[in-house]
């Protein structure tokens, strides 16, 4: 009785629709084992740290490169808003992308295999993931019910079986789990074996650590929600980037009746980054998170606020204001989080005009490296 | 950094805390196979339709056994809020019980076995589920934090990490799956063969299609919530009964803060259902979900409701009051729910001396067979 909209993925790999987004501070050799999947799309490698330092990309990718100086360029003033020596700095490639759909990927990540000993698709599962419905109002208990072999069970109310479209697919690890530094220092050696054949929908009015190795949404509907914040360099926090997208994302999806899956597709997580350095990073968020994901929890979002891009614009201002006793710097997040609207909007201006003004823009600053 | 209540399930098999409650209308020849996981345990068999039908049970099980006559018998005049020819019966057997824990199987389902091939200990998982706390308040995407392997992601608030009791168990079904007529109907052929290796916590606030096929739950914390409703002789819906106590103890396991899991143990089910014979049975349910769920998604209880029964009561009234406009049935149900709370005050008083007078009324009026 489900609408099916997608039960197999077509032939062709859609890569005129998705853009994969990897910061990095190294050569990339890892793009090697990704080749078979990779190698259709169009990579956006934003380069963090030093911008004089060479980063080498394996032969036959499609790529454009920005370092730091490209930010500079490209952004001017705003580039205020993109996080230094920081993970965090990818968002500069949702925003430059003119895709309709992001994967981002973090470049100690490999592919995984299934139970079978099949390579895993990650890009192919989550323009699955993203192509078909979510259904954040019931939960259903045989998961997602628009997977071959599946379905709505008895009790799901009829009214609700067409969905809702799904803006973000949260994909899992296998190997070295995403774990806090208290808890890598309490288990070093814990490694993910478990692979869970499912991919559910996060329901309404729920939050979630949403991690960002291996993330795909859709930029359309959700990508300026997708702001990585101020980490990093000149910040007192690090690694609450992807935190600070999921909360704002979830929040917006729910606002907006948008769809949040997580699950499937895994990829394989090679290096445990260190616990002391991560500790560091972490420290003032462990304590911030406890009075900020309550604030997420009790929200809620004017009416009229219909888009991704007013829900942020709304919400920073909520989070200047009710947030801003935790630290100083949460005035600067609070700005920072609407310069991003400015330059998003500048890129991606809402009306009909998209494409072509963007595209003029970034035309206009072309990125260091192209092939 | 997880409280790690329970890892591995202790070697006794809590036969003193757990008791398993299965309707029927046939012989239970299907117990021959549960024998090595089921033994152990005290049965409540509850003997729908025909009371002068002779059940036969497998020798070497410890059953009591109660027929329609029985149930008139030890509750009386209450006995009108026990369903007559319809499997919601069977919460007569979590009323009389005197264990904190019950499991209730059905009578088409037999022992599944997971991707290694060993046979699947349903009451062991369903166990370990209840007596790990569940995480309602926050979702963790690597599944259930306190299983062996897992534990809560980067990003999960620490002040949740203790979590709460968990007061159901939802357990899933290989082969064929629990649909509505209508999905029976379009997809006769659909089996469940993808065994999911999760437990996961429904959040707060999201309520989800609960079935009594393969159903734990934590009598003392939630038992008044699973009333199975009115059903079958003589109402004008049947399939309902664990749908609607499902709703009722997600809503109360919500408001007092108690957890609900669903995922491990998956069972066999044999034998799908005549779907002609269930659309008959589900038709006005059909309609009335659309409208009662919706109600249930919005409602709040009072805070003085501090118990699952004082909260059951109160929920009693809401219907009565504010869906009593869907058919007079919802009156009559509303009336059962409250004699239903009645009859188990009557059997298990909330005062401390719950085990004397309940025993002394249950001796009074033995069931009609036991070993």
């Amino acid at each position: 009785m489900a609408p099916k909209q997608v039960k197999s993925f077509p032939s062709v790999p859609l890569k005129d629709e998705l853009d994969i987004v990897i910061p990095t501070i190294r050569s990339l050799d890892f793009l090697e084992v990704w080749r078979p999947f990779f190698e259709p799309y169009h990579l956006i490698i934003v380069q963090d740290g030093d911008p004089t330092k060479v980063i080498k990309v394996p032969d036959g990718f499609d790529y454009d490169l920005y370092n730091r100086n490209d930010i500079n360029r490209i952004l001017g003033p705003k580039a205020s808003c993109i996080s230094f020596k920081d993970g965090g700095c990818r968002c500069f490639g949702f925003l430059v992308s003119k895709k309709k759909y992001i994967y981002t990927v973090d470049d100690d990540c490999f592919v995984a295999k299934d139970p079978n000993g099949k390579d895993i698709n990650t890009v192919e599962q989550h323009l699955l993931n993203l192509k078909t419905p979510s259904t954040p109002f019931f939960f259903n208990t045989l998961y997602d019910p628009y997977r071959e072999g599946a379905d709505f069970v008895r009790g799901y109310p009829f009214s609700l079986r067409e969905g809702v479209p799904t803006a973000v697919s949260h994909g899992l690890w296998l190997n070295i789990p995403d774990y806090d530094a208290p808890t890598q220092l309490v288990k070093p050696l814990e490694r993910n074996t478990r692979y869970v054949d499912a991919v559910m929908t996060i329901p309404k009015g729920a939050f979630y650590p949403m991690c960002a190795m291996n993330l795909a949404f859709d930029r359309e509907l959700i990508g300026p929600a997708m702001y990585f914040g101020l980490m990093g360099d000149g910040q007192p926090i690090s690694r609450y980037d992807d935190m600070l997208a999921g909360w704002c994302s979830k929040l917006i999806c729910d606002h907006l009746n948008l769809g949040v899956k997580t699950g499937l597709p895994y990829l394989w997580h090679s290096k445990a980054s260190n616990p002391f350095v991560n500790l560091r990073k972490e420290y003032k968020g462990l304590f911030w998170q406890e009075e900020i994901i309550p604030f997420f929890q009790t929200l809620t979002l004017p009416k009229e606020c219909d888009t991704a891009a007013k829900c942020y614009v709304e919400l920073a201002k909520l989070i200047k204001e009710k947030l801003n006793h935790i630290d100083p710097y949460i005035f600067r997040l609070a700005d920072a989080m609407i310069t991003w609207i400015d330059a998003w909007e500048d890129f991606n201006p809402p009306a009909e005009a998209v494409p072509a003004v963007a595209n003029a823009k970034k035309d206009a600053v072309p990125p260091k490296k192209s092939k």
